[in-house]
């Protein structure tokens, strides 16, 4: 077996692209489209998802109410609106699709748990984190578990779509998993080896594999899956759906420092305070001078402080992640981000618009091409 | 959909039984043959866990190395051996099982990397656990990426065993993360409760969907599934294995508190610093003075020190753990553990001997009647 990736990642690296972003207006009507579409696939989704869990019993400690914690909080739920809109937009069935769909909300949600206790974050949706409230034991088992209750459905698509279907539809949900892995890795294979400065190319390559895969490219291709596409239509769904994620990636690491908290609901800074790799900040640092770069990989290589150890040598201070923050302000890092995010997503749209032109005009078509726009448009 | 565990658990708890555990004395002749059946196991099974996990590229960030870690560390490979053995001697090929009980192992290895962060421990086959080398993010990560990684040999079963042979096979894994996941969240759910002293009931039944059925119950399933076994045999095996678990993580409890550590290879008494519930801590609580209980439950409560927060109010002490061993030796807690952990090996001897008593003699018939004999007298 050879690891995976070694395919085409979309993506463009130049700079320069339009005016700067408008998070903070408001959405156009467009959005609010978007956002009706969003709303019911989620309405849908989630009595999927309510079907699925079980209710817990004397054996279970609950287990079952603890996986349904972070699917129930405030989402747009977009990953199962995107597989929902590629099969019906291709003509499938709602119901050939809705289990496969509910499955990758399910799957999302239980790499968040983890994720949040690889990062230590403390928020997740407005409310505190699952191994804050419940500690690192049970978050991480909740997740596990999450991702073996994901099977069930996705073996009974072998009665629902027929055999060969149901076991590419297997094929991709496995592939997604290590993609994400792997992408996961390469970024903390980065942060152990105190790499802050990747290229455009590298940061890129990661993300496409980290976020892009599993939030974009196995939805859409579980969706055209579902609907019975042909193999060269799921290629090109595929990559309309990378170069979508890559925006969408860029994007949230725009808001993450230009955002306003209110509506983005998550921390302005926490991927400073985090250490998250951004284009952002390998740019800052590839443009800044020599005695910059060492006081910011100083900074970069604590630790954000927890609730428990507030303070230390080792732990992050404000007055560090102003000085991140100023590093950044100084060039042109944000907007140039959001351009290079910009120019993905409208080669989204002409990708789109090739593979998609033809198919009859459906709410569930519309959906996926105004989605390009409210990538880069969203303030959320 | 309901919870799982509803089915029987094979238990008793009575007892009084037998003399005390011989865990000191040397390996019978047949723990011998045991032994070398379970090293020729292992080879084949590492040979094919190296074709399964794929050698790092490029954008892998060393994710397939860390993934070999555990598996390639001493080990006794129980648990593919009972896979391979089941198969076998209901005259199923090696390569139809064999590519099933790799997985079985890696997933095994996964799970000791999550169970590892989950308690907080610090060493594994007698090196430091994955998250103490590389950190929590990363362990969490290798050990997602494990069990994704299994699904592909499991997927392609459909062409080895065809396709409803692969079907249930993947459904039983499924069924054995799910098991793992209540066992687990029952124990942690009385962690948080401060529940100290569940019945033997409710104790056993928790060990069994903990970890009898992940190291017992599925290996022998799946081999009995990939030889072609019908649903009465299947179901004895899975009955025989069952029992089998129980002893086996009874007679863990036992070394852990009896056992010696250069044999055992893991840190004496560790159970009741980590805080671990067994039969035996919770037999000594329920039959303790009200001020021991009280004063146990304080201890319990306590945190094990870890390697940067050494002591503290919160943090147990080498005389707290000194007065949970008091409490446990002053009764005959180790010695009833163990005749109870005997009396489940002596009936999963019978189980197995009533289905398998009619096959053609074999190896892998003699190692699967030989381990209810090993597994009460193994002292590692």
């Amino acid at each position: 077996m050879t690891p995976l990736g070694s395919g085409p990642c979309p993506m463009s690296t130049g700079d320069r692209d339009g005016e700067p972003p408008a998070h903070d207006g408001p959405l156009v009507a467009e959005g609010r489209t978007l956002s009706a579409y969003l709303d019911a696939c989620r309405g849908l989704v989630l009595e999927e998802i309510h079907r699925l869990v079980p209710v817990d019993g004397e054996q279970t400690g609950g287990l079952y109410r603890l996986m349904l914690e972070y699917p129930l909080r405030a989402a747009k739920a977009l990953r199962p609106a995107l597989c929902i809109a590629t099969c019906r937009a291709l003509g499938g069935a709602l119901r050939a699709v809705l289990p496969s769909a509910a499955v990758l909300e399910l799957y999302h949600n239980a790499f968040l748990i983890h994720d949040d206790v690889e990062d230590g974050s403390e928020k997740r949706r407005r409310e505190e984190t699952l191994h804050r409230s419940h500690g690192v034991p049970i978050a991480v088992n909740v997740g596990d578990g999450m991702l073996a209750l994901g099977l069930t459905p996705l073996l009974e698509n072998t009665e629902l779509l027929g055999l060969g279907r149901a076991l590419r539809i297997l094929r991709e949900i496995a592939r997604m998993v290590r993609e994400t892995a792997e992408g996961q890795m390469m970024e903390l294979d980065w942060v152990r080896r105190g790499h802050w400065s990747p290229s455009d190319r590298a940061y890129l390559r990661m993300v496409y594999k980290k976020t892009a895969w599993y939030s974009f490219v196995t939805p859409v291709t579980v969706g055209a899956i579902a609907a019975g596409a042909d193999q060269a239509t799921i290629r090109a769904f595929a990559r309309f759906a990378g170069l979508l994620g890559i925006a969408f990636q860029i994007q949230d690491d725009v808001l993450n420092l230009a955002g306003r908290e209110e509506t983005y609901g998550k921390e302005i800074n926490g991927d400073l305070w985090e250490g998250k790799h951004t284009l952002i900040l390998a740019r800052a640092l590839r443009n800044a001078d020599l005695g910059d770069v060492v006081a910011a990989r100083t900074i970069l290589a604590k630790r954000r402080p927890g609730p428990e150890t507030p303070s230390g040598p080792d732990a992050k201070t404000p007055a560090d992640v102003r000085f991140l923050r100023d590093l950044i302000d100084r060039g042109r890092g944000v907007e140039d981000a959001w351009a290079i995010g910009r120019r993905h997503a409208r080669r989204a749209a002409r990708t789109l618009a090739e593979v998609a032109g033809g198919l009859p005009s459906s709410v569930h078509r519309e959906f996926l091409s105004g989605l390009s726009e409210f990538v880069v448009r969203r303030d959320h």
